[in-house]
């Protein structure tokens, strides 16, 4: 049974919930009842103070998986917006408001194919968190643990984030790098300019530890994958007198790495460098890291392969495959099933006037229920 | 014609103006009319609100000169001294009070000795400023272009800087290294840590250009000097955002530098491997410097042999010809005649419960009239 539901309609209603990352704001209830009139069964889950929802329709396999989140990022200058970020208004086409690419609009558009499709050999489900943009610690990641304790099949999965570059449909995500950030702290001995034998001057020490680390090549590529790399993003000594050499110097560095690479091969690899240094130093030099996430790729094939080609039925655009970009909640996703991305244009995303072409989110939709439509011709 | 000024007295009475750069408080006054007292001609300077005084007794080759400054550092904690910084008690045999090492203690005792010793068969003078511990813009170094100016000549000079290291008597400083201040910034094109090439990162433009800069052997030292260094004194970012390259880093170093090497040299160098960083980058990387002064050097001779003579009549010590430590106003006098520093232990120099035992004020003031005897003996 198929019925009609307005995805631009469900987009702005979802807008309209100022849910910026950890508040809901009553955006999870819009959508369970959404689904619920789909014919959903709806489990929702709240870690800590994250509303998450898991929704299915169907006990059959295969089970393609929607996934996307319904928290936004903070709407910035907000005397800048032609109109209030959460008024959801259609101007000369463009639905704006914070969360029309990123990701509401998505939501709504896969909802809306859903409706469209009605039943198949086998389920549709959702997966929807309210902590994507913010730590990530209470949202996806534990939907995943929880959705696996209790051997809940998902067979493929597709994330609604705005993957296309330039125009809809020129890009799917078929994988993701890794992220590590490592805070680096140098203490020294804080003394006179003069007499530098009497003090430890720690910046020296930190300029080459970071020189090091910089000047390693970490790999080539890997795959479908860029090269790797390592970003030094602070350095911080705060000594304003010109006659003083300081006590202490900090630094940070970010690795975002492809598959070539373990998390815990980079963190022992700088744990050693650290420890190196701080041998050779007779102050202290010591380090602490964050592990956002590991490299994974969903390898081209048959799902990858139907992406594609719905989204070039509807658009006649060859989509890229790539890795490129930051972090997204696929890579918590990949333990259960093969995933991919596929979205809106993020051009406007997390900016100022955020907004996304009417035409667009209904393209979208298009591509959403082709891709429905084939999947279970192939799969089931 | 001798007469008895009591040092300790005097140290007391300039130490109770709590003359704290800028301010004077009526330390020149006091100083003023126990000069004219021994027969000295004063002439006052006051540049911007800065005090300064050169007193000159006698018209007659040779000129001994003796210089120094009445003001002083900020008292730090007032809490933590075991009395009234400008209170100038003594206890246990010790003067207490900011000033008693640097330096109101040697005018003290260099006016103590001169009324000693009475008429000399030259001349003895005195040049005195208010701003030694501040930027030192409006002391002696515009007292010296003005004494430069009006044809007035010095043969030699003592100042009364704490020199001593360990034991009275165990340092006199013959010269002093330049020193040159440089601030460093890179402003690159702040972006996403995960899409680098389409930002600029400055961090590792400035930790090259810095081991560039600071992998340079400078020299190997300088007949008595210590070899010149250069110090890495600042290095900010200020990024707080894991996921964002920055715009921009600044940084600060500072070059202690023998007299292998002048001022201008070190700039011209500086700036060239600015401008080959700043080629090298999309960015840009430029530098701002302030050259505090040369490096100068008394050579060994008569004079510096005399002072070491005196030094060592007195206490039975050899005293060490050095010329370590940071920069005085011994380098603006070096312009006039040879210049020598020579004074207290500088121990609790600028801590809190600075203090000079009293017994060294004394003997200091015997070095000092040994000194002047001496001199006239020898230069007369």
């Amino acid at each position: 049974m198929t019925s009609v539901l307005d995805p631009i309609a469900l987009a702005q209603a979802l807008i309209r919930c100022p849910s910026v990352t950890p508040a809901d704001e009553g955006a999870m209830d819009i959508l369970q009842r959404t689904l619920e009139g789909l014919g959903f069964r709806c489990r929702r889950m709240k870690f800590g103070e994250i509303e998450n929802l898991y929704a299915r329709r169907g006990t059959a396999r295969p089970n393609l998986c929607f996934a996307g989140h319904t928290d936004v990022v903070p709407v910035g200058d907000a005397g800048a917006w032609k109109q209030g970020p959460f008024e959801a208004q259609v101007i000369d086409g463009l639905l704006y408001g914070r969360g029309a690419v990123d990701m509401k609009s998505a939501i709504a558009a896969f909802a809306s194919a859903v409706a469209a499709v009605g039943d198949v050999p086998g389920s549709l489900s959702f997966l929807i968190t309210g902590d994507e943009e913010g730590v990530a610690l209470d949202g996806t990641a534990k939907v995943v643990q929880l959705l696996a304790s209790k051997d809940e099949v998902i067979d493929h999965c597709v994330v609604g984030e705005p993957s296309s570059s330039a125009e809809l449909g020129d890009m799917i995500k078929i994988g993701r790098r890794g992220s590590l950030n490592a805070w680096l702290t140098v203490d020294g001995q804080q003394g006179h300019v003069a007499y530098p034998h009497r003090a430890a001057n720690p910046i020296p020490v930190m300029i080459d530890l970071l020189a090091r680390l910089k000047g390693r090549v970490l790999d080539e590529g890997y795959e479908s994958f860029q090269p790797s790399n390592l970003e030094v993003t602070n350095f911080d000594v705060g000594n304003t007198a010109t006659n003083v050499i300081p006590a202490q110097a900090v630094a940070r560095l970010n690795i975002r790495f492809n598959p070539a690479h373990k998390g815990a091969d980079l963190m022992a690899w700088i744990e050693d460098e650290v420890a190196k240094a701080d041998a050779a130093f007779k102050g202290k030099v010591s380090v602490r890291m964050l592990l956002s996430g590991e490299a994974f790729l969903t390898p081209r094939g048959d799902f990858t392969s139907l992406v594609a080609e719905a989204a070039r039925a509807v658009t006649g655009r060859e989509p890229e495959l790539s890795t490129t970009g930051g972090t997204s909640d696929a890579r918590f996703i990949r333990s259960l099933c093969p995933v991919v991305e596929f979205g809106l244009v993020g051009a406007t995303m997390h900016m100022v006037n955020e907004c996304a072409p009417v035409e667009e989110i209904r393209q979208l939709t298009a591509i959403y229920r082709t891709l429905i439509e084939r999947y279970f011709e192939r799969f089931s």
